[in-house]
C-alpha cells in the first residue's frame, strides 16, 4: 500500500462480515451495517502496538473513510482500536 | 479468548443478574436491564490492576459491546471499572 | 466488605440523616432527599487520604450507586469528597 | 470546627453583608443576595495559601453549601477564592 | 489597597473612558459601556508580569467585579490581560 | 512560495480530483466536492514529519483556506493530515 | 507603539486589502469583509517566533480588537497566526 499514515494512525481495510446466517438467510438490515472489523494494511512510524496483517476490532464510527487506488480504507487512530483478534 | 485488548482496556463477559426475587417472582423491568457486573476474560498488556477471572463492577453504559465467536462481550477502559468483587 | 475499589475511588455507605426535627415533626420533602454523608467502607490502594471508618461529606449527585450483598453503597472518586467529619 | 477539608479545599463561614445603607434604609433585593465574603474556618493539608481566620472574597456561585452542627458553611476550592481582605 | 489577590490574579481599578467626543457631544450608548482599561492596584505573589500602577488593557467581560471599601474593582486573571499601555 | 507557516502547520495546494469517470461522464455532485488531497508547498520549522512536495491526504473540513498571490491554499495543522501518499 | 503585549500575544495592525478588482470595479460584499492580514507592531517578551514589521496571516475572527491612540489594532495569540508572508 502506497500510503504512510502520520501521527498515531493506522490504515485499515474493512472486513465485510457475513450478511447471511449459517442457514443462508440474508438479514437485510445487518447487511447494510458497516462492520467494525478490519485488517491493518499500513502503520505510522509512531505506532508500535500493531503490525500490518493484524485483524482489529474498532468502533463503528471511528476513523475517516479514504479512497486510495480506487479502493476504500479507514484511517484510524490507535486509541480508537479496541484490540487484536488473535 | 482469542482477543488481545489494546490501550488501557479489558474484555469483560457480562454476568446475568438474577431477574427473579428469592421467592421466584419475575420482575420484568429489571429483567430487561443489562447488569453492570462481569468477569474479566482478556487484559491489555498496559493493564496491571486486573487479571483474567476477576469479577468486576462497572457503569451500565460504560464500554463498547462487541461480538466474538458468536458471543457478546464488553470492551471497557480500566478507568470505567469501579472495583473488584472479592 | 468484599469489594476492592479501583483507581482513586472509595466505597461509601450513606448515613441516613434525621428526617424529623428535634420536636419529632417529620419533614416530608427533606425526608426524600438523599443525604450526602457517609462512612467509608472500602478504599482503593491508590487512595491515601482516607481510611475505612472515616465519616465523609460529598456532593449529593457525586459517585455511582451500587448494590453489593443486597445493600446499597456509593462508589465515589476521592476528588468528589469534600472532607472528613471529625 | 470538626471538619477536615480534602484536596485543595477550605471551609468558609459566610459573612452576612449589611443589607441596610448607612442611613438605615433596607435594600430588599440586595438583602436576599448571598454575600461572597467569608472567614476561613478549616483548611485542607494541601492548602498553604490560606489560614484559619483569613477573610476572603469568592465568587457568588462558587463552592458547595454544607451543614455542620446545625450551621451553614461553604466548602470551596482554593482556585475559586479571589483573594484575602487584609 | 487592603486586598491580596490569590492565584494568578491582579486587582484592577477601571479607568472610565471619555464618554464625550472632542467637541463635547455625549455619546449615550458608548457611555454605558464599561471600559476595558484599568490600573493595577494589587498583585498576587504568583504574578511577576505586572506591578501596581501599570495601566492595562483587558477583555470587556473578563474578571469579576468586586466591591472593597465602597469602591468597585475587577479581580482578573493575568491570562485575561492583553498587555500594558506604556 | 513566499509564506512561512508558524506552529505545527504546513501550507498545502489542493489537488483537484478527476470529476469525470474513466468513460468521460461528468459526475456533477462529486465535481463540486472539494478534494482532500494536496501537495505540501511550505512547512513550518516546527514540522519534521513532512517536506515540500509530499502528497498528503487530509480531512475535507480541516485547515483554513487562504489566498496568496491570487492562488488558493490550505493552511493545515500537521495533526489533521492523515498520511503521505507514496 | 506604546503597548507591551502580555503572554503569547502580539499587537497587529490590519492591512486593508484591495476592495476593487484590477479593472477598478468595486466588489461591495468583499469590501465590507475585514482582511485577515496585518503587520506586527508590538510583541510580548514571551514571543520569539515573530518580530515587529512581520506581515502575518491570521483567522478572520481571531484575536481582540483594541483602540490605542485613536487607532484600531488586533491583540492576537501567536497560536492563532497561520504564518509569515515573506
Amino acid at each position: 500500500m502506497n500510503f504512510q499514515p502520520l501521527g498515531k494512525r493506522v490504515l485499515v481495510k474493512r472486513v465485510e462480515e457475513a450478511s447471511t446466517t449459517a442457514s443462508g438467510i440474508i438479514i437485510p438490515d445487518n447487511a447494510k451495517e458497516k462492520p467494525s472489523r478490519g485488517e491493518v494494511v499500513a502503520v505510522s512510524k509512531e505506532v508500535t502496538e500493531l503490525a500490518c496483517g493484524d485483524k482489529v476490532l474498532f468502533g463503528k464510527y471511528a476513523g475517516n473513510e479514504v479512497s486510495l487506488d480506487g479502493d476504500k480504507f479507514v484511517v484510524i487512530e490507535i486509541d480508537d482500536i479496541f484490540g487484536i483478534i488473535g
